[in-house]
């Protein structure tokens, strides 16, 4: 696609952006209802069309991993049918006025909440991105902008077509929903510089995508880059509420940004604790990288280096750390953290107070697995992404995220002297 | 200052940022009362180092309208720890705990408000903005970076100084204000590269600083470049309150931001309320740019160019033009406006919803004056800025727009299934 052409998209998509940005709650969620059904009806067509990535995926040798997370089957697609629903079935994020208050002069000042605009969506090979994202983007207002990885390039066009095919039931232009039918990277360089048609870019995908979205961008960015999170076992830890949370958090899915990656121990218990993890049969196939003091009362441990504490392992290891006190904790998450995601194992309510209170990442957790940390569990009801950079949103992102308040002021002609 | 000074400078303003971060709000507030203090106890070394910046911007003829925002008199000063007293006062956003809900699993879930971390201020010949946004950014728990204008440099280094003084009696590390002592452009662009020490940059002066921050900045920026506010005078208004409406915003302060520039009027009421326009004393010195219809029914209009409807004029000029719906002013807003403030003068409350539901300004009133757009006009107690995009904050911020919220969740030992 040509720079202009890409900006004509961009254009179009900011004038649809008026159009959804006025339609009722009861409307956006008529419309992805008729999504979802439409989903459902084609699914034949979208499963055709999925057989194109995935049979090309083979071809160039592609991992198990990456073609298990592009192909679409029916129940898949039912499961992103199933996403729209539970979209339509939360609140209106839109129109919603607070922080209502009368000033001294009788104008009475509130804010209400309206959608961003349009959103940029870059993501790579889950294909069922297309529809959730679309979805939230929709129920919040905005038009949006698609533009996926060429991995799943015949999925996602065909899933955009069935989506358009509600707008236009509806008479809507289907330009509230684009696609990006080029998936070189010169066009997403393209649209990062389009900063009056676009409000805010979404990538997401490998830290080697989201960097190069934020390079590039001169519109907003909310992303993370990776989930180094830590679970501190404090000297006042139940050791049982600990170890729960340790095998949670690091052995029930690895390879997700809310898994464990650092294991902080208070000295007075570590011991006693690390004695106990050897013995637990759920964490056998877990490597630990250890400091020298957890080296010396764990010989199965590997000697930690200063790089293992800024790792993200996505696997079955652990870097672990004897600290002294809750503050040296603090600090080395401080340090070596990512502004994910941080628990807390103790029974003393001091120590978790300060340990929520110091620790800015977007997650602060008392006695509660890492894994917890997604828009669904935390009560959004879905999620758009994560971000780690404490502009406009933090953590996890549900639908609220794609709005801003603006100010509404009611007079009777007043004027300031 | 070399680049790898400047990026020490900023990675002490990190450290520091912990530092603030954890005061208390009664300290922070102890802070910014002593502040207050010194600038009364020191006005006279502040005036001796602002008649430096005074004679120099003499010798150089600046306009007098420059040297007037230079000047520091002790009126002036007082007028500066006033404000810090003021900032003082307000409520501590830090530590608020909102939006607590107990999940299914029992876990429990909230959001605290904490500070963003560093912030760099840009701003150009007014040093007052020196105490008004350091103090802000300290009641919100930020480190600061301040980097001024050349014309006010001695000043502003003054006010530094002093500000330091206060957190030294305190036994906090002066970095939480930090000054840079440069004002070539060359250190404003080696900041603007700094997204690991900066959180967030708020460039203040004219468009073209603001411009240049915003294209060279790998940091989020909130800005805003124009105000182009509009009242549309609806074929229901009362004639009485939209003439009020007009005076106010266009005579009072033409020269700031929330001063109107464009009056939309409906044409079954255009005869008569231009005709009102014209005898209106008050009114006599705005030069009118009217459309085709205006000038037919004003002979001393001059005819408006495309140009004029898109300018900030700044002075006694206003741009006219008369529509023939609500709908053909929200779309002339929607594309001449500056997402800044728009005002409606109606009596029909179903066109007032419309308006008001339709228009995605920052600001939007109904039967109140522009000039009311405004920090302290509108409750949120000091003003650190405005901003005209819509991620994070959108309209005009207060020290509330400093700060960002953390997830919390409370569990006793939970893990996710």
């Amino acid at each position: 696609m040509s720079s202009q052409e890409l900006s004509c998209l961009a254009e179009k998509a900011r004038k649809a952006s008026q159009e959804i940005s006025r339609l009722s709650g009861k409307e956006k969620n008529a419309l992805l209802e008729r999504m979802a059904d439409l989903l459902i009806e084609n699914a034949a067509g979208i499963e055709n069309e999925n057989r194109k990535d995935v049979e090309q995926a083979e071809k160039k040798g592609q991992t198990p991993a990456l073609i298990d997370r592009l192909v679409l089957n029916k129940s898949r697609i039912e499961g992103m049918a199933q996403a729209l629903r539970d979209v339509a079935m939360l609140p209106d994020p839109v129109g919603e006025i607070s922080q209502f208050r009368t000033r001294p002069n009788g104008l009475r000042v509130g804010r209400m909440s309206i959608p961003l605009g349009v959103i940029l969506i870059i993501y790579e090979a889950r294909p069922n991105v297309t529809s959730d994202a679309a979805g939230l983007c929709l129920k919040a207002g905005n038009a949006v902008i698609l533009r996926g990885g060429s991995e799943a390039f015949h999925s996602n066009r065909q899933i955009v077509k069935i989506l358009h095919k509600a707008l236009e039931e509806a008479g809507l232009p289907e330009e509230i929903i684009s696609f990006v039918p080029t998936t070189d990277r010169k066009s997403i360089v393209e649209l990062l510089k389009m900063n009056e048609q676009i409000d805010l870019v979404i990538p997401r995908g490998g830290e080697g995508l989201i960097r190069f979205v934020d390079e590039n961008s001169r519109i907003p960015v909310i992303k993370h880059y990776k989930g180094v999170c830590h679970l501190y076992v404090d000297k006042a830890a139940d050791p049982d509420v600990a170890m729960e949370l340790l095998v949670n958090g690091k052995t029930s899915r690895p390879g997700v940004c809310n898994a464990l990656e650092t294991l902080l121990i208070h000295n007075d218990i570590a011991g006693t604790f690390l004695k106990c993890v050897e013995k637990e049969k759920r964490l056998k196939e877990v490597v630990i990288r250890g400091c020298s003091e957890t080296c010396k009362i764990l010989s199965s441990a590997e000697p930690a280096s200063e790089e293992d504490y800024y790792s993200e392992y996505l696997g079955l290891k652990i870097a672990v750390k004897i600290v002294h006190s809750v503050n040296e904790a603090i600090d080395h998450i401080e340090k070596y953290g990512s502004n994910h995601t941080e628990v807390i194992a103790t029974r003393d309510i001091g120590t978790a107070k300060r340990f929520i209170r110091d620790i800015d990442s977007s997650v602060v957790m008392v006695n509660a697995s890492s894994r917890f940390s997604d828009g669904g569990e935390l009560g959004l009801g879905a999620e758009i992404g994560i971000s780690t950079t404490k502009l406009h949103a933090y953590g996890p992102m549900g639908v609220e995220s794609l709005t801003t308040k603006k100010f509404i002021v009611m007079g009777e002609g007043q004027v300031r002297g």
